[in-house]
């Protein structure tokens, strides 16, 4: 039984989370620990709140482990509880895993040091001060580790979790169960697609929250991970 | 300040909810209810709770009720206080919509009577029994109706919707931002597209399914509907 755990943290990106879940719930032989420090409902950035399955404490060694991204990254990767549980859960998972931004969380525990990693777009440079070796891709694999990028990806990143546990047939047997044939109303998802003014705008609003989230990541990593 | 209602029940399939969530939540000027018959968590098919906002008794009249699908349909498009408070919504919303099977529930409702609509493609000719005109499409729009294709469609779906209520830039602002820009990793998230032994063995669960879930479809729509 492969034993699956995603980490809930206050102000997480609800879809960074509940995409992966989707997928990874249907994976064959498997369980899903929803974790986080007790059981009470943890609210997200939708105005919907999800109620765990597991506190840290209780939670049995997991063989994978998914860290989702959000706004909430700036506290948790200082929460020394949450903190502890990765880098103790990190010594026997076969694989450790992000979507988005939760992979500063990985980098503020010292997971990502000399790691090909990705995450959202408009952080992706941060990635060098936790010592990760900024790489483009959706989805990006360094031995045990697969971060995803940005929010959505977090379905292309646990279809491809799939393929490696079980099989590519496993993965499309899901896809398909899921009618995982997106078509994108306009373009414009990615920063290399994105209209001028529209990324201008969204790059902008990044950049100012970076004057904080930045200085944030690199304290982190230096009380944590380094 | 467009009032927003997604609509919760047991067993829901939770992408088909949440990924909707994720964009319309980012729609300006607008508020988002989670609606039940109580504020207690509702269990959806993944193994996560997911906490109402709102119960059916205390909702304000919703610009946008939207309808998300799942295994849970069977129970929900019979149930008369959640059809009830459908019916009631949907004389003064300006949007109806739904996700994978949760247009059964508006079906059930008599909502699509001579609508074109889409649902999940192994539902899709089941429509024809809730009075629809079953419609190929991702996202298939009948006037105020707006109808999803199976789980994942749900974002496209969402984004549409975001463009029509305010405008195409801003769909691309979220679509930029939730970093949308698809890259399934295998072919086969369609019947179309889809291998042969994969769409064969999906497909037969399904029919399968279908057994019990079609003659249930037309009892549904006979009780509330016809």
């Amino acid at each position: 039984m492969v034993q699956i755990g995603f980490v809930l943290f206050p102000n997480v990106t609800q879809l960074d989370f509940t995409g992966p879940l989707q997928v990874l719930h249907r994976l064959p032989d498997s369980q899903v620990h929803i974790i986080s420090h007790t059981l009470e409902p943890v609210p997200s950035d939708c105005g919907l709140s999800l109620v765990p399955t597991m506190t840290f404490e209780d939670c049995p060694p997991l063989d994978l482990i998914c860290v989702p991204g959000g706004f909430g990254v700036e506290q948790a990767m200082v929460d020394p509880v949450l903190i502890g549980f990765l880098k103790q859960q990190a010594k026997t998972a076969r694989y450790i895993t992000s979507v988005c931004t939760g992979a500063f969380v990985l980098g503020a525990a010292g997971l990502l040091k000399g790691i090909k990693a990705t995450t959202h777009w408009a952080y992706h440079a941060l990635l060098a001060d936790v010592g990760a070796i900024p790489t483009q891709g959706r989805v990006v694999r360094d031995g045990p580790i697969f971060t995803g990028g940005g929010v959505t990806a977090g379905i292309d990143f646990a279809l491809t979790i799939v393929a490696e546990i079980a099989s590519q047939a496993t993965a499309q047997s899901i896809q398909l169960a899921i009618e995982y044939d997106p078509a994108p109303p306009f373009v414009g998802g990615s920063p290399q697609t994105a209209l001028e003014p529209i990324l201008g705008r969204i790059s902008s609003f990044y950049a100012k929250r970076n004057l904080d989230f930045g200085p944030a990541v690199i304290k982190a990593f230096e009380r944590f991970g380094a």
